[in-house]
């Protein structure tokens, strides 16, 4: 039976600040990408989330980002190669800690925004994380971009990767995403993102931007939680595949 | 023979803002309270600090503090006990991922500064920090002020305890600190700070500041690195330590 | 005809993090208090705030905090004077420099959270308000709790001041705020809402939470709009107030 | 006479973190360029440093800076720009404020690090920041490095400019500053540097790297005060320059 699983950011509350719906998605995921406290999420966040996460069995991934709350990770930082291995090194051990306290583990490290897009093809930030992926733990896996380098770079060093695809982008005939500021980069389609999903889980090529087929190796799927429509995207994606077999699992 | 400890802060550099003279203090010291990031100490000074401790062969600790780099975790901070929790969590873990990465481990906590002093007496955020530890590790010692009450609190939670006390500060015919804002406070002689480490080496009673002699448990004496004279206090204890036939260790 | 205003504490966003309905608010209420970056706000929310107030003809007040982004400033923090000062001097002039290049100006200080609470009644706190105020622009007026001693403070100091009621919140009869933790603190009804905060415009007694009628003297009602009941609540307060003749102005 | 100015950063402590030599430098320079609390420097420090600088009549400038307190701004950060404009005026206000509270003022900007790296020649970032000091106080002048093209897009703007030199820093034959990277980079002799000093005072070409002689336009020269050396340079700099007839001033 093919298998496919779905992945969302979560515990991207700070203090005060709340974002997301959190508790519905934990029941249609099955891998949680928790934010580990530098570009969003704070240690109570971060501890609810692995409890709830936990409680739902579902996969625990540490979300890590650059150092920029008033960014929320979103802009280029050119790091020092140390820090950012550090940095990064920091984050995992505070959810280690977090899911060692809950009864489960930090199985994978999906790097955020401007830092995922960053390491997809920059060999100098992408070793600095794999670095600090193999201190923290060597059973690790990489979450990233289907197709991109870095999913090379890191089993080149050892690492499991996890290949990510996005339900509601657009691709290119080469298998990369259509920028978001081009026209027709995001499927506003429920149905057109749910079907793309469903290729994905059963290995199917994909329609891209330009009509043709093209062929996107999927072990997960991202899909969002932040708002009501992205909950309803959410339950369509994962109703589509549990009606056409597909096994929704991590 | 009489065993003593000796703790420092370490570990307190912020990026581009240097503090302490690390790399001294730890071939004298033989536990590190290792700064973790809120308070003071960024991810790339806390990994070096453990790297560093670890070649000295140097206990280490988390120096947990309040989220407060501004005020350097000295101003009180009235917390939402389950946010200081899973601050202190946080703060373990960050700090166990670097000692697994250098091939050691947290022994022990030390909060910090204004957490400190406030843990010493008030219940409440005493047990939010001991159940924190529980969570992180149950193995974990709390370093705290000899003769406090939160001493007694972490035993009866379970937690060993390291009795903490201060070459340079005088004490009280109760075995408290005499407040900094009184005179007399800090003992500015290098040889009475010796001696009075001598005598907390020995178990043997101290002079308390009306004169009377104070006896006060004391597992690990304090001393500090931050400034030239300061490592001249430093090596004169450690220094009349062994001269005396104690063994420094932790 | 008597006049009341209405103030609301806005610009609370922080870069990707979204809190409050500020563009419905402005269109409501007569006075901004604008977060300025310490507790809540970042430079382009407070910016587009003051803009947005201008556009509305609505007064601006600068609402500074403790610097507590984690906390939301509502937290007490034990500050050393002289920086609580500085703090609340520098928000204050962020604040002026957004309103001089939106064509607007500073006209009042509203502190925010822990820091409103803790210098109603607490001398030191207050005075280092005070002179951050007197320094930054003596014709600032400052807004607090109806009836704390803090206003007097500031009249003393030579500064204008502007007591603060709230429409939703149970009184004392001492003219104190009942307090959060005990039952029936706050109004849940739309119109006893409403009808309180009309009885502050005529300068009528309210009923307190005894029943017995006391006096709490308001220039301005403090509103809430950070959700969709909130909003309602504003409306139906404000076409109270104008259904019975009172002038919603600064 | 020939006159030049000699500028220095200065208030860059955070809280307990000490950085610099301020007393000792306000002594020798002719501008401050203050840190305003995002990259280095807090409000208290900042106040201070405003007073220090008065007392010396030393004139004030703004230096605003990424908000990177981790980084000490010294890394590219890819703002968007309208967030940039909204930083960099807010962090003039702040100081605004602090000067005015000390019967000075604000006379110029001097962006650090990174950022005044950066806007040296990319005209997005650079625009951002001409639009803070216009929205700001269209006097300000903006301080930018010799020869580059933000000169004149601020004179295009409107706003007058300072150019700036180094001492210490060896220049191609373009009058572009060799990069640090490079062998040379820094002049290590006192003496080349105060000569160097004395030629842009003078109005005379300086030797370039590779022995040619260039010319580089100078309106004030940047100096170091972070530690003995550096002020032993700024004093042997400044005594250079009286001796041979230059006026200090700014």
């Amino acid at each position: 039976m093919a298998t496919i699983d779905l992945n969302c950011d979560l515990g991207e509350s700070f203090g005060n600040f709340r974002v997301g719906n959190d508790e519905e998605v934990l029941s249609l995921v099955t891998s949680a990408n928790v934010a580990t406290g530098f570009h969003a999420g704070d240690p109570l966040v971060m501890l609810t989330t692995v409890r709830n996460a936990k409680a739902n069995s579902v996969r625990i991934g540490a979300h890590v980002g650059y150092r920029d709350l008033a960014g929320f990770g979103r802009r280029f930082i050119d790091y020092d190669l140390d820090q950012l291995t550090a940095e990064v090194l920091y984050q995992i051990g505070a959810l280690q800690a977090a899911c060692r306290a809950s009864g489960t583990e930090v199985e994978y490290v999906k790097p955020h925004g401007a830092l995922y897009n960053r390491i997809a093809r920059d060999a100098k930030q992408a070793q600095a994380v794999i670095a600090a992926m193999k201190l923290a733990d060597p059973q690790l896996a990489l979450m990233g971009l289907a197709g991109s380098p870095v999913l090379a770079w890191a089993e080149e060093a050892g690492l499991s990767t996890i290949s990510e695809t996005f339900a509601d982008r657009a691709y290119e005939n080469d298998g990369s995403l259509v920028p978001r500021s081009q026209p027709g980069a995001v499927h506003e389609s429920v149905d057109e993102a749910a079907g793309q999903a469903l290729n994905f889980a059963l290995g199917e090529p994909i329609t891209a931007v330009d009509g043709t087929k093209v062929s996107v190796a999927a072990d997960s799927i991202c899909v969002h939680g932040d708002n009501p429509h992205a909950l309803t995207v959410v339950r369509t994606i994962r109703d589509t595949l549990t009606k056409n077999g597909i096994a929704v699992s991590s």
